[in-house]
């Protein structure tokens, strides 16, 4: 094991793109819908659309432009944004129906090595959402993708978004330890970047088909962190949990 | 099943003395710090002792007399007030002795019936603690006692101490639901009748021994809660979790 990594006592998770296949879940959640309401924008395009709000959609609450919000808040507003930019019939859409559509972000399957490199971890580990999603929406997402998560930390117990240092810094206090006793896992280098400037260790996933055909960034790791993994059964081996 | 509770999707729990067997845990944890120390007090009082400033300790929080704290803070100031009524010689007692066995709050035993109830309520409904302990201290509990617990709610989520209403409606809110969505689970009557008031569907669970001979309160159901029930698995049971 690498130097470092027997002091982790917890394990914090990235979620979407990492644990779980938010493009597939997303495109199967809008494809009946955009059919519904005549939109012609194939359902992963529209999946990929939607998720590129997401990072301008946190930057206006960790600008301090805007106060805290859940982020099922930002979702919808993103959602609404996209079917705009399509030139959707609002007048025809019902709220309930876009409150459904929101609900893909808790309705996400995880990717196959997944569940089976949770529970092999959460043997040695404590392992919780260390991820930008609220509570209730990590809290429906782990029942529907049977992630066995001890705890839920991450924005809301923060009140702040990654990657600004708080939402490590004061997830790491939540569940009672230091940045350097707690782990990082993640598939997107920039996470792991911010989560070792505030003194984490780092945990890499390579998902290379996260954005399927659109991906460009996250191919592989830039740095050296601590552990390098393929997948969470890979990084389970690598961290000594059989 | 009783009217209403089919609308329920998450339980909140109260954890000491509903969940887990405080006094046996603590008396086992205080026994040899107590005798290291010279201090001539059953271990069995000394944990009812030490849980009877529990109350008054949430109350200075409560009142707004001083501001919110987390309970292992509270917890430990209370070990002080007990070891200096019993003349501990605090100049022998180091600072991490203290820490340990204030620890014991996290080490403490399920009832025979919680880990099988919980893992049958938890098939149907979301469940995790609706407690005044701190996450850092209800993750390393149920890290002990096996409690499969989904996401941990209560006093460090609405930085407010039960049994005012704000620790149930903002848990609620955490979990995404409105509070006749949620039952509250306890031991303890004046719990239920503050969830009840707050909207929340309610199960008693009678632990006629949690303050061993020393208790005087919650023999019984003093109101007509939703359920009423000699155990866990006596509540999956009502709750129709085979």
């Amino acid at each position: 094991m690498m130097m470092g990594m027997d002091q982790i006592s917890f394990l914090g998770f990235d979620v979407f793109g990492t644990v779980v296949d938010w493009r597939s879940g997303v495109a199967r959640a809008a494809e009946p819908f955009l059919a519904e309401h005549g939109l012609s924008v194939d359902p992963f395009d529209f999946a990929v659309e939607w998720r590129s709000l997401y990072q301008p959609s946190l930057q206006s609450v960790r600008s301090g432009e805007r106060p805290w919000v859940k982020l099922d808040v930002l979702n919808r507003e993103s959602l609404e944004t996209v079917l705009a930019r399509h030139d959707a019939d609002f007048g025809s859409i019902s709220d309930g129906e876009l409150v459904e559509l929101n609900q893909a972000w808790e309705r996400l399957d995880p990717w196959p090595d997944a569940v089976e490199g949770l529970t092999r971890l959460e043997r040695r580990f404590a392992i919780g959402p260390l991820s930008n999603g609220h509570i209730a929406g990590m809290l429906n997402l782990a029942r529907y993708a049977g992630l066995p998560w001890d705890v839920i930390t991450g924005a809301e117990i923060s009140k702040t978004y990654k990657p600004i240092p708080q939402t490590y810094l004061r997830s790491a206090a939540a569940v009672g330890l230091h940045p350097h006793q707690v782990g990082m896992v993640a598939a997107h280098n920039e996470d792991l970047g911010a989560a070792r400037a505030a003194g984490l260790r780092t945990v890499f996933i390579r998902r290379p088909h996260e954005h399927g055909p659109h991906q460009t960034t996250d191919f592989e790791a830039t740095q050296t962190w601590d552990v390098v993994a393929e997948s969470v059964t890979d990084a389970a081996d690598a961290l000594g949990c059989p």
